[in-house]
């Protein structure tokens, strides 16, 4: 098994990223190979700086790089070369099992849209988010804004896809799907989540426990949590800065711990035909590395094909 | 000037009201007298019994309550005794220049609407909230809940509301409004945010200064945050819960203990005829006591005749 990583993606690769692949090798089990993405000049450079000798790390040079800034599209078309395209290329034809980049997020949602496509019957793909659990564990919550607007149907799949995550990756044999809402009965909230509720009662396939409440983010009233990707975005970004305001604050808990970005690494698009994971910018050694673990933990559960099989047309 | 209080509305009503009117009756300035609407029986034995009496508390008869879980409209057109719309009917007549309820939200809503009624070219009447900063005071949060469903033009009345209350009653004099979205760059969020962007754009009376994110609520971006009342209510909901969950692990911090509800103790129904404040329904007496108090400084800031003037038609 293949993990790939973009050597160059991150405000501080390719030093953050070298070490991070560093920290990672020493976890994998056997079989298991973390392939860098980037200009192997730098990528060997920064090995040897580092004094990482690990068996299962390979480069695959790429000659270019997607600048955090770039338009996403626009620095697709014209620099195949760069790390992110050959990810995807990599991805794509089987080569690796996926492919994790801190980089340009916009250039990782566009390639993994363009390279690897939407799987058929998605309506679209989502990037899931993780929010720490009072009682342990992960709560996973999609989108957390790839899409902005959405229909019903949409944050229904949502539901389902974010569903088979909790189950495949994170082991929870009957996910609790809710649906964020401003109210617990089923007639509150916009047309939107109104409509929502409606098809997720519908659906006896998901353990959907019904709506839930801005309250009800780090209990464990829910699995999953269904919301458009800009509810998504900014409890997100709010939660991040609780953590922020806490760490100014010298406050040390292990349960806040937990909202520290570097404790699962990334955030993965989901829908897509291949594992795929985005990290923060500011991604640090100890987060490329979480970030690898959940690729490979993914990568093992073959959480993109269970979608297809189970969502995909 | 007088501010009137629903004696018997909250689940610890009526001590937790009138042990609440007990604590602001010390601090309140000369010339203002509070009005404990309810049971007078009831209320004339909770002031002996608790040892209340201040000569600035005054006791109005109303025969009937409306309870917490009874339906808004019915019990209103059911129970005109009850002591929310004889607040109301107080307000209407001006008799009191502000009118408190930590009792039926619903209740309080619709009686405001039905009652002293919307300011006619006010599109939607919404509820305020409050983010305590990290620089010291409060930001203004429109809408937290009463407009699940908004259009472009209603945000863009949230931010001319609320920016009128930051100055009038938080004193700032130039209100810096931001608009709740994913991401600062104009043509991000949603249909609704990208659509309001343009209308606050073209608004010269208003400080705006762009969109903000989930990560900007406790910082000194914005003064007024500006979104539809499902994300409001989502970011209230949230924040609460972390305070919670600080409580829970004993974390106590002077910033973050501006978090309880207590330290504001409601939040204002805002475009309508009259000043109006709803607390949580588990509001203790010092959260009484606060709500009683930001009622004052808005009967003082002649709020809804600042709305009224500016903006209504």
């Amino acid at each position: 098994m293949k993990i790939a990583l973009d050597a160059m993606g991150g405000d501080f690769a390719p030093d953050s990223t070298v070490k991070g692949a560093g920290l990672a090798a020493k976890e994998l089990p056997e079989g298991v190979t973390l392939v860098l993405i980037g200009d192997e000049n730098v990528i060997n450079g920064k090995l040897e700086e580092f004094n990482i000798n690990e068996s299962n790390i390979e480069v695959f040079h790429a000659s270019d790089v997607i600048d955090m800034g770039e338009h996403p599209t626009k620095a697709l078309s014209q620099k195949p070369e760069a790390s992110i395209p050959v990810g995807f290329g990599l991805l794509k034809k089987g080569l690796v099992n996926a492919f994790a980049s801190a980089g340009n997020t916009g250039a990782m949602h566009v390639g993994a849209m363009f390279t690897i496509k939407t799987i058929e019957g998605i309506i679209r793909p989502g990037i899931a988010g993780f929010m720490p659990k009072e009682a342990g564990g992960f709560g996973v919550i999609m989108d957390v804004g790839a899409n902005a607007d959405c229909k019903p149907d949409v944050l229904h799949q949502f539901g389902q896809i974010a569903s088979l995550y909790a189950k495949h990756v994170f082991e929870i044999e009957k996910p609790k799907v809710g649906l964020m809402n401003l109210g617990e009965e089923e007639q509150k909230g916009t047309l939107l989540t109104q409509a929502a509720h409606q098809l997720f009662k519908l659906d006896k396939s998901l353990n959907f426990i019904g709506n839930i409440e801005g309250r009800d983010l780090f209990n464990d009233k829910a699995d999953v949590i269904v919301c458009d990707g800009f509810t998504g975005n900014v409890i997100l970004k709010m939660a991040e800065s609780f953590f922020d305001m806490l760490q100014t604050r010298n406050i040390k808990d292990p349960y806040f711990d937990r909202f520290n970005y570097e404790a699962i690494g990334g955030s993965p698009i989901l829908g897509v035909n291949g594992n795929v994971v985005i990290g923060h910018g500011v991604s640090s050694p100890e987060a490329i590395k979480n970030m690898l673990l959940l690729s490979l933990k993914m990568a093992e559960a073959n959480i993109h094909l269970k979608i297809k099989e189970k969502i995909g047309e």
